[in-house]
């Protein structure tokens, strides 16, 4: 279904070739400053061909507030916004429209709908994911004014170059303390925030984009300054909901919460993480966090990391032997330029899908807290 | 919360020390033959001490059903189902009680819903999942009756030692199509269905057992007999709900399908798996399955495969260096014996949330297919 | 579906002849006290036959909690409870059993569900009212400790004998002000709280019940001491789910808030509720009350009142000429003896509906207030 | 909320003042024939200032599909419409605006989210239901396709003059049966089908406006051609739905169906419904239809009709004496004309709840049925 959260609801609209895309965003709080202006720069983040271009593009993708605003501050009410689609022709696909493109949505919409959209895959489109993209701006601003909450993703691998995640080691975890979005997009359009890697990942993307071919990888995300007490035990686990969230993002395969796969490894005496008091607040933390700042589904207050792995692009020009959906065997070439790899856009749309997750688990938080008071 | 599923919705209770745990089952198709004996058998795989016991112990964890069904067939009415505790008493864990269990969810709880139950971490037991269990054999024959679906988890790694599981790999492809709880009972109580690496997983896990200490591992299910067309994009994607459902249950850690995290090297000519019209049934098939039988978020018919570690467990009798709730330093050891490794009774856990996912996604896609007709 | 409301969540299970009627109730605050005997007295009250009998007959309808609950306090948890069914066999109605029972959910049921259920209606016994009661009790007493939250209930017409319901009427709005449930119990088992028209009601009811025939009636429900801003606009408005709650009371035919039906014939002029400052509390409020405590969907600090109109009982003793499942015409006329008048059993019916919704409207308007302190 | 059903789910946007008003329905089944041509007669009967203009104002309440269709059919994906509000501008009441208008929503809008917006009552304007009209244009074409289903409301009393409504009187029945959208509109603005109590109506209003005062009315609604089986016990009972949608239209202030509230004066012997065979279809019938085409929650197939009352417009230009929001008392008279009775364009409104109502109940029921067959 296109609608995401129990209170901070989030429901979305739009496919490739319709009028616009955009979403509708209910059970924001009243009284919060909220303009365009907090929207625009994920959403101009996670725009296509950025790296190639020199000349900026703020013209494109551009959102409008349709309502629950009023001098710059939210109402209470439903946030719809709109981003206007530039190209909205049902498309003539021609010869490539006998083929369902391998790895793609296209066989798979057909089957459920029983329809073919010009657009292939209706809603797995990328571009479905600028409503998450604009409604994540106000979950941000709601959890960054709430407990100075940050979300910072980048790229960790590209193909087999991969930075070392291990949780207990210390330069990893000190990368999740100080990245900011600032210091990833520094580190160009590739968003490692390690220049080595960053140098080897971009070579191995224009390597396959040589080939005609493309390459995965993996983000990761670190959420910082999180409330303890998030996440709605038995079934939405805050972990749980954030996988939910992650594996709806297209072309994601997987996620990982604090030490993840590899921790497996990891006896129980070293995959603990031992209490310890910290003096200046007077609130018990833990020594290491493998947890990934989640225990038993509720945050802890450490820092929540995870990971996804994105799966290269399906749609490559390279030849590629499958058959017509009408089962004949044939061989399908995708025309045009198309991205070699993903990931590095994918990035604002994990931290948005984060945000959502953390704003909605905050406010069904807060209507249990009162009770403390009340009960007390 | 403690509601799962939309039409074939799952609603469970309970915790450890409290006079009984189930669910109750809303949703459920009218007229399906089903008794207790149709629920048992998972219900008795989930049991703890199974291994170390010879005495058949069937007394234990039965389900009784309270509702919803009459002369053995299901009335399309809620069904209730009760599990009685038999240690019903509100523990005295004296010492250990000043005590935050390390990564366990003793802290979170109390930070969350500021009480601090006798079980210590409440809903975060192990024992909540038997109404999910209880529920499961409902879905499961549902799923059985309507395409003769099948759901099959097994261990496939403890510590490092792991099964080859590269989508690529056609041993590992053959393992998915043909493996069978029979087969995977049948090797021991480690459930891994090749008897070499089970033999090294058990010396591995009677290694850390020795040791006092606890080691994690991996569960890898498939899904055989899936209908085309379940999965409802964008937010509730197919994968995505199976994620959500992995990540619920307690000490896992992640969730990778189909090619997952291994799969971010391949290039998109590797990756993509090509169609071919399979002559038998006359419908599309694809060659290779690195999707995990799932692509734009919507079954394709193909096996759906996918991973979950889960760490060591946290209760280990070593003595771990920690803090008490109020800050002081201290050690703490947990008494008794602990199970050292939670992965061969997560196997029928895994299968149970899996079985949830798909029945709900099937009844979601019914309520859209009668459309087919009225507008052919 | 079975399950009601948002955070503050019921889910019911359970008809006439299965082994127990209860629930699970989710989202409740913890840290409340809470034993079986805050919820029995209503169960007792819902029970049948409490006016023709001396005994008492307690060891009935006794609910046990099941969990949620530790030490007389409730632990956030869900809270399960089940009341054990005394006829726990599937009922042989033999020749009755060929007939749909007029106005009754026999032919309903049938037609959805397919089969024929030995309780004919399933889930329109009112046995099934039991689980609702008795998770009224919790929230009942979360709503009186947060705000000394009263709901009272009275029988206010049976037949054509009715109460005077002007809302502009003084002795009303008197009635509303100051009626409780020990006084309206104290009428007698009518529940009517206007002696006089109590005893003309109780002999319109003897007079059908000679007639081996029945009666129907209308509840009136007031809400006093109500916090101001409850209500979700603008699908969930306040009155809007109690609408839906009255209605999902078995015979509720009708809900009326406020001025309601007659109020129709008044103009805006006398409609309209003027405000005046309450000295007292500094609050506005307004001077008359033909809103019926609920303005725009959200309450406005008066008494909530409304009426819910039931239908004489379908089940009847006398002769009724009708049709079997198989169209052959016949006389059907109900065995033994039937309840001429649901009315006064419905009052804690109507109660715990009320108290549901409220609930659930202050936990998920909790969830919004905190900003108000964070955008100060 | 702002979102309204399960499966068929409509989530609306927008208030006064704001750029465009709208919805996003989810959940449209595919390959169903759409465009603006199905929405917009209902949105041109909802608009206001119909019945004193004599120019056709087509060009206003325009809506604009956009997505979620594509050569006039639907894809499955989400159909999000837009109408542009165009009076954009936050509003400069001055004077009045130091007053909450009584019996309005600007005082609980101001208690719930601590914000005055310029509109005052925010979503509780009117203009709020042009998304909910736009989304059951495409109800009501998939109620119509798949049963011939017929949804028509009509003005039924507008102060004291109204229309015989005995379910046991044939002539009500007979219009029933019989209405069409048509004849309610032939009848001129006032929507009443009896030509006489029509002309009585239009006076009752004419000298209320006169008075600069408004008065309320009531709305009838039949759905005919309704399949059996639709409708959710226990909490969803089609009728708890049915007045769920209704009491959350502005104004409303009831909702009765069936004999309603003044059935409770039948003795069951004369409320009940005998079956019959009815040859021609060969299915039961009732001969009466005193429930309303509801029983037990479930429809019957027959015509379901319910009563809706509104009161009177809040906002008159006659002098009231009430207090500011600082509790200072004083005198408010609205400027401008204003409506003296919403009842007559009250009706699209509670047809298109009706609407979006059943088809949510029709794909419920849907995800069930299938299970006939697999279980037969």
């Amino acid at each position: 279904m296109s609608t995401f959260g129990r209170i901070f609801k989030v429901t979305t609209y739009g496919e490739s070739h319709c009028k616009s895309v955009g979403c509708i965003v209910d059970g924001v709080p009243p009284n919060m400053p909220l303009t365009e202006l907090d929207l625009q720069p994920q959403l101009t983040r996670r725009r296509p061909g950025q790296s190639k271009l020199t000349t900026p593009r703020n013209e494109k993708d551009k959102v409008e507030i349709q309502s629950g605003t009023e001098f710059g501050k939210t109402l209470g009410t439903p946030i719809a916004m709109i981003v206007k689609n530039e190209d909205q022709r049902p498309h003539d696909y021609s010869d490539m429209d006998n083929y369902p493109r391998p790895s793609h949505a296209d066989f798979t919409y057909m089957e459920k709908y029983q329809t073919k959209a010009s657009s292939g895959g209706g809603r797995s489109s990328a571009r479905e994911t600028i409503g998450r993209v604009a409604a994540s701006g106000i979950a941000e601003k709601l959890l960054s004014k709430f407990s100075n909450m940050e979300i910072v993703a980048f790229t960790s691998q590209v193909g087999d170059v991969s930075m070392n995640k291990n949780p207990l080691d210390p330069t990893f975890q000190k990368i999740l303390q100080t990245i900011t979005r600032e210091k990833v997009d520094a580190c160009g359009p590739i968003r490692c925030p390690d220049p080595k890697l960053a140098g080897e990942m971009v070579k191995v993307i224009e390597k396959y984009r040589g080939d005609h071919d493309s390459i995965g990888g993996v983000v990761t995300c670190v959420i910082r300054n999180v409330p303890t007490g998030l996440g709605e035990p038995c079934f939405d686990k805050l972990e749980a909901v954030l996988a939910h969230a992650m594996l709806s993002i297209p072309a994601s395969k997987g996620f990982e919460i604090g030490s993840g796969f590899q921790g497996v490894n990891l006896p129980g005496s070293k995959h603990n993480d031992p209490f310890y008091l910290d003096e200046e607040t007077g609130k018990l933390r833990t020594k290491t966090n493998n947890s990934g700042g989640i225990q038993g589904g509720i945050s802890n207050g450490e820092n929540i990391y995870f990971s996804v792995p994105f799966k290269s692009a399906a749609t490559i020009s390279q030849e590629q032997e499958t058959a017509t959906y009408d089962g004949e065997n044939g061989v399908l070439a995708a025309k045009g330029r198309h991205d070699p790899c993903v990931v590095p856009r994918a990035i604002p749309i994990v931290e948005a899908m984060a945000a959502l997750v953390m704003a909605d688990a905050l406010l069904i938080q807060k209507s249990r807290e009162f009770s403390s008071k009340v009960f007390a």
